[in-house]
């Protein structure tokens, strides 16, 4: 028997509608390409959005089920692009710039995408791989008539603007099923091809649901959101959805991600929130550390994720800052929120130190996040904060599979993904990732986390970033080593960093060497290349071997 | 192109699933019929859901599509009965213990419950009742072996406890689309028999997630929620799916809703939220008044709906008792929260005076209801805080039709349903109930509202309660009069009502007469029942007339 309530689909215009009507006047700014900053609301916002579906549908032909490439910053265009193709039954695909150009056309071809949207600085890089696209019929550029390049490459340019002014402002959006396809992203794996995620309007949907909870990031229309976690990576946190969904303003900072165009657009915006990954924070600490007379006075919480937060980072904001450091964990496949820090009930007996060591891990799954960990065999394993086991999710956020099949191994029979980390779950339920189950360090029968490594490092003072990889060593199998980057004017040595470090972790795993180098290597999305560095250091050997 | 996202269905026991998993020492805190105390944690809670919907499956023979009434207080019985039954796949129907015998068995046969569960206090009145049941087959006594009847004229009656006892603890359980029926709840109609509305687990899990959201009701493991309002009133506001999906504690009040039994709740549990309609209110406030020497100091928070908050009542809390009052409105066909006063952003501009004329009102619909204000021939009307239109809303959590399509008048093409309610919205978009269409006083032409002349009445000293209706008038058609409840101590007259409400209202809306009565009648839901009201005057001649 089925209940009597209304259908209603959970499509993700239905978003921007409420947002539109209830919180019409609430504000989007946004620094531009272009270089200004620009201001609109989300009552208009939902005007363009739809006069950009009703001319993608007349002049470029688009319709329900086609793939459009976006490749373009956090921008009131990239959104209004977002709601108006998906309103429509498009499927956005967020290219990531920092993509090689191999990369690139194998993600375009692969994902069969028809149009590709791109801001103005991405016209060199598209004009150098449109020749090897197979589906694509021409480009948008997401700028106006005044600001359209005199001369371009690219074949079949149209200018985004021009193309909104032949759309109907009114349109009516479409209905469909709410399991249609709406949104795709491809992992950066760190081996083989890349893959595709796609998500569908009721993942979008339920996610920005989910995510805006009160006891998740408890989003509010007296906020100030900027999303600085880009559009093109692991759909940006859900932002484009959540922020809106709320009727939050939102804040988005374009191309520049520098500590000081972060800082000024959290500063005259009164930003109250915002996320990003670990590197956007560290530029920004080290903007206001060199002005020490700028304060954060408007900004409550910081959300980082994308790749563990150092205990320094997350001192600076709670400390010097009075900012709430709210850690996070997530991916690609998820939606792609999996947990968050934020502290629960039955806690209030701790001591800050311990509270402190709880913050520090990736925080505890909101509901419709099943999440476990099990051994080799798929048994689950005790939630009692020392046993690591692989960590395995399941839910309406996630995925089931990639596009055209790929990587089907790592989906099991029961629906669960194995996230390929490592971790481990405490009483409490909060979850600390111990490390990928391929960058974990096998030392003599023992695991070593690279990640706990590299979090005692960057806490050696002149350390700016450090990477711990595993060495081959005829004894042990394997042995740790440090490769660091010194911060500008710091003078650090080997022997600092270890002595430093001798008390931060068990005696046995303490780095065999210290190598000091200009630059560690970054996938697209900002992460610690691994695979690159071991790359590099193929010719290294270890002193200890 | 459908998306890639797994197939998970809203089902309402993942909701306990993640309660028992991730806060599964949280407490839900009971006062039985027993007279005691009990607690025990959604953990154990979920182990017993189980174990009965075991027991219920092998014993009772219930499986998927049966409806199950429950006339039960709320506790933690109630809820595991619940989540027992809904996890089965059973429709739980529950019944409201104040309905008429008639309207009772009416209900009852209408919406072909097969068992019924019920607590001790309505053994006499299924005793009553069961000769004229249909399809019922027998009743469960929600109590262990020692608490049971020595002797009770029910037929087939089994102890719940004992039921219990019998099932697996660790019963997996089944799935099923997530549109199948999980509850029903008929709306006690003031004219015509009662309609059932038929809430699904997709209506249930969403509108718990809306309701829990950062900008409604904010919900976090860090509180302590106590619903008042009983599980067997409108789905309980879905707060015995929304506290367990937040990992909040619950306290349950049971047979015990007086001043003083839900004072010491509040106190002695930490209560930081609660929720009930005004009269539990009045009776709490009156305690309070009468024991100066107690304070509310953990209580943050007070939900008031189901009928207009009066003003007064609003300020005594937030002034006297520094709690803030978030004033809801909704309706059993809305699963049921529409609308909750929070606070949004874009009214930092308004003086404290402006905001509480805002307050006042019932407040902005959260995303996913969609609402508007038409008039008779469905054109939709402006949001200006003056024009009045018909209400009607749309959404996933919003009935459809009503079992058996009755009243289907309710419902148009396109989705929306008519509330029944005269109401305004105003530029921040917060909704004003103008009064009920039936209840609107109309004199001369112009429409008088008949809560806004209660409102004011209410504040008056001495008055405790206040009900306006109009009575014919041969010349102005209607004109209104006030029919008032004196506290207990008081000596208030005629004349000191009507001058006391002189600069409250328009000159031409002050009531012709004021008549005293010892007590007002109500509906089973706790609302003034104006059409028993009438009944009772219907031999009355306005002074004027």
């Amino acid at each position: 028997m089925q209940g009597l309530m209304q259908d209603w689909p959970l499509l993700v215009h239905t978003v921007l509608d409420h947002a539109s009507k209830w919180h019409g006047d609430r504000e989007i700014v946004s620094r531009r390409v272009e270089g200004d900053i620009s201001r609109t609301t989300y009552r208009e916002l939902d005007h363009r959005a739809r006069a950009l579906a009703s001319a993608a549908q007349g002049r470029l032909g688009l319709k329900l089920g086609d793939v459009v490439c976006t490749m373009s910053w956090n921008g009131y265009r990239h959104v209004e692009t977002w709601y108006g193709l998906m309103g429509l039954g498009c499927v956005v695909h967020t290219l990531n710039p920092r993509l090689f150009a191999d990369q690139l056309a194998y993600v375009i071809n692969h994902g069969e995408g028809k149009w590709i949207f791109i801001d103005l600085s991405f016209v060199p890089i598209l004009e150098g791989v449109q020749d090897r696209l197979s589906n694509v019929k021409g480009f948008v550029v997401m700028t106006d008539g005044a600001n359209m390049p005199e001369s371009t490459a690219l074949k079949n340019a149209i200018c985004y603007e021009e193309l909104i002014g032949e759309g109907d402002r009114a349109m009516a959006w479409p209905s469909f099923d709410e399991n249609t396809a709406c949104g795709m992203c491809y992992t950066s794996g760190t081996t083989g091809n890349p893959k595709g995620v796609m998500y569908s309007h009721r993942s979008n949907v339920l996610h920005a649901m989910v995510s805006g909870g009160g006891d998740a990031l408890c989003m509010a229309s007296k906020d100030v959101w900027m999303p600085v976690v880009p559009m093109f990576h692991a759909n940006a946190w859900s932002l484009a959805f959540s922020v809106p969904m709320a009727g939050a303003k939102m804040v988005m900072p374009g191309p520049r991600m520098d500590g000081e165009a972060i800082y000024e657009l959290l500063d005259t915006e009164a930003v109250t929130a915002t996320a990003a990954v670990p590197t956007v924070w560290l530029m920004l600490l080290q903007y206001l550390e060199q002005n020490p007379h700028l304060k954060l006075p408007h900004l409550q919480r910081v959300v980082i994720g994308g790749a563990a937060c150092p205990e320094s980072m997350m001192k600076a904001f709670e400390d010097k800052y009075d900012t709430q450091v709210i850690h996070a964990w997530g991916m690609t496949e998820m939606s792609p929120l999996g947990s968050l820090g934020t502290r629960k009930a039955g806690m209030e007996h701790l001591s800050d130190d311990e509270w402190w060591q709880i913050k520090l891990k990736q925080g505890r799954p909101a509901y419709s996040i099943e999440m476990k960990i099990t051994d080799d065999e798929g048994k689950e394993l005790p939630h009692d904060g020392t046993t690591f086991g692989r960590l395995k999710v399941r839910g309406p956020c996630i995925a089931k599979s990639y596009a055209k099949g790929d990587g089907a191994e790592v989906f099991d029979d029961d629906g669960w993904f194995d996230t390929g980390d490592v971790s481990t779950l405490d009483e409490y339920g909060y979850m600390q990732i111990t490390d990928r189950s391929k960058d974990v360090i096998k030392s003599g029968g023992e695991w070593i986390s690279s990640i706990d490594l590299e979090n005692a490092a960057v806490g050696c003072p002149g350390v700016a970033e450090a990477a711990a990889i595993g060495m081959p060593h005829p004894k042990w199998d394997e042995r740790p080593i440090l490769v660091i980057v010194k911060k500008d004017d710091a003078d650090v040595t080997r022997e600092q960093v270890l002595d430093y470090m001798k008390d931060k972790t068990a005696k046995w795993s303490l780095p065999d060497d210290v190598i000091f180098v200009a630059e560690i290597p970054h996938t697209a999305t900002g992460k610690i290349s691994k695979l690159t560095l071991r790359e590099q250091l193929k010719d290294y050997v270890l002193p200890t071997a």
